[in-house]
């Protein structure tokens, strides 16, 4: 069996060229795992420090805010920190996929853990950014008061607390995305 | 070149095993977005639909509860009406793949569409339980009352409803399992 030099020399050059898009890939996926674990660091940290008591009181009211007054943003504390710990501990797996750029299983497991991991990071912020809204807007048909009213700083800070996670969570699909196609290639 | 007649043999009938297994994967991957589509849909519905009109009346409250009195209900409606008529419209091309096992591009389109729609739905499901949860037990820190003493069979059908949801979001999460491994096959 005979093979063309130049056809082989091709397929060479070919091979080369996906092994460096695949290490490109592989970049952008620890870049990403950075950003991600960066917003939910900070969401976290920044939900979970929330606490403000208004400078006056009345004998009915308690004018005290603490995140964990309301459950919610308990939990999206956890799924934060949980999110956040798991990108840590993924952030080494994907720099060895630097190296060995053609590990397929260590994608797939990507795929897997990041699905979960999105699924409950935006479980997390959908329910504390529902929250958020009533204590912002209230709801007259409930007869839930917007509390935002007297909590300024309280709001301001569960509010901004939201952007890290969503941000979060883009990056999460892309990097679900990302996997995919280095898969498929 | 010669080649052994044994060792092609066994070659055809590892392809002939694994395209089966192909097979197999798409059959099911129709079939749980077959579930998937029946949950949402009824998870929409039954939201969709929620209305109470208390038999009495005072001069100061309105005792009538709708599911669009809250916008998070809203949102939850919308949310799983789009993740159903996606699963409706993705079921041909499910079928497809089940005829073409090999259709790689199809499954990476599916994991990227998958994962958004399963974004889409956890958020309108995890902020519309949050909501629920909170008509059931209310907030004496935020004195947010349960409105759920009252509102009874309201209460039950919003509850109810979430269950079809949350059973769309591990079926879609399972569906992208299924893509994963079967591009990586």
């Amino acid at each position: 069996m005979k093979t063309n030099p130049i056809e082989l020399g091709l397929s060479k050059n070919s091979t080369s060229s996906t092994h460096k898009r695949k290490r490109g890939v592989s970049i952008l996926d620890s870049f990403l795992r950075i950003i991600a674990f960066i917003g939910t660091l900070a969401s976290g940290i920044l939900m979970g420090t929330t606490k403000e008591t208004l400078p006056f009181s009345t004998q009915f009211f308690r004018f005290r805010a603490e995140f964990d007054d309301l459950p919610t943003f308990t939990f999206f504390v956890v799924a934060n920190v949980v999110v956040c710990g798991y990108l840590l501990l993924s952030l080494p797996l994907s720099i060895f996929n630097i190296v060995r750029s053609n590990a397929k299983n260590s994608r797939i497991i990507f795929i897997i853990f990041d699905t979960v991991m999105v699924t409950l990071l935006t479980g997390g912020a959908a329910a504390a950014a529902a929250i958020v809204y009533l204590a912002h807007k209230g709801n007259t048909r409930a007869n839930w008061f917007a509390i935002c009213q007297q909590f300024n700083s309280f709001c301001e800070r569960i509010s901004g607390s939201l952007i890290g996670s969503f941000v979060g969570i883009a990056v999460l699909i892309l990097l679900i995305f990302l996997s995919a196609v280095a898969i498929s290639r």
